[in-house]
């Protein structure tokens, strides 16, 4: 025997965790062993929780409690464009800027055929499908700076653009505050690229 | 908004998780929002059935299915030594060494006055119940050598010696493999003290 036996099932379902190796799947069972009951009860709940509760956005595929997120129930924010990202989480560090004020759409991940995810497992469909109900003229593609980021980029333009919609892409440069000399030189490239007159 | 609340609170609680700060907190909630229901299932449930199933062996207090480990009840094992762990995860590690035909005696810690452990808080006093009950001749106290580990073995064998036991340490010195060239000072030295006759 190693691990007894619920022990080793609890190690196993932390291991598949992203980020979670053998060992920290285990110091997490241990901590989880060690806590009172009522706090991992409320870890194990929260998961349960979370996912009866949650849903995707009918309209921008976020993560939401309604049927329609928040954002896009908000009458306030602009209709007229939407920023395309990757990922739920790329919504909350854009919203955490506090100055974008229109919609979004999560894709839900971007083009790899590396990782066998091409175009189709994308929500794709579901951007084009909102072009027959809402007023949307200009698409930002906010997808991160990475070759994934920019094919998916690439193909949401080619794509768009014959229907008349503006197609824009996030700025690639030099991160604010940050030093030229400690700058990549792919950033440093596209600083210059996306340089703009002053 | 940020976060609805059902993935802000699953976030609370995963942050409460040790070495998970709050982005792997948030990028472990995504991950499980995005698995199927099942499989979210399975954690949630993993955790409660650990919780629930498991106990601390009443003799050696290491992690048990059991009133009495598994360990505790093998009766080919020797019953005159006990080797003193820290934790529950130092007995998986001798263990697999596959040599170690002993008993086991877990202190749940090591004595650290700045992190308010004292040896009150430690499993001493269970220790001590056993030698009424077990023949026990030998303690070899097998804590981490750090200064935590090396100050409670210390304190074991103050505590010990006067009773007639045999307590020794576990070596310290180079690790199987390792070169002179890239070991520490302190290990090194340690390796010196702990040399014996060829």
């Amino acid at each position: 025997m190693l691990f007894a036996k619920p022990l080793a099932e609890l190690i196993a379902e932390l291991e598949k965790l992203p980020g979670v190796g053998p060992k920290s799947a285990q110091r997490l069972a241990y901590h989880l062993l060690r806590v009172p009951d009522h706090e991992a009860l409320r870890l194990s709940n929260s998961i349960l929780d979370a996912k009866a509760k949650l849903q995707f956005c009918t309209r921008c595929q976020n993560i939401s409690e309604a049927e329609e997120c928040e954002i896009c129930r908000d009458m306030r924010r602009n209709r007229t464009i939407v920023c395309v990202v990757g990922e739920p989480r790329d919504i909350v560090a854009i919203e955490r800027i506090n100055d974008y004020k229109a919609q979004y759409h999560v894709l839900h991940g971007l083009i790899s055929p590396v990782d066998n995810v091409f175009p189709e497992q994308l929500r794709i469909r579901e951007l084009l499908e909102r072009f027959h109900h809402e007023p949307i003229e200009e698409i930002i593609v906010a997808t991160n700076p990475t070759i994934e980021g920019d094919s998916t980029a690439l193909y949401l333009a080619k794509l768009l653009k014959p229907l008349g919609i503006k197609v824009t892409r996030i700025a690639h440069g030099m991160p604010v505050g940050g030093e030229l000399d400690y700058a990549d030189s792919a950033t440093l490239m596209s600083a210059i690229e996306f340089r703009r007159e002053m």
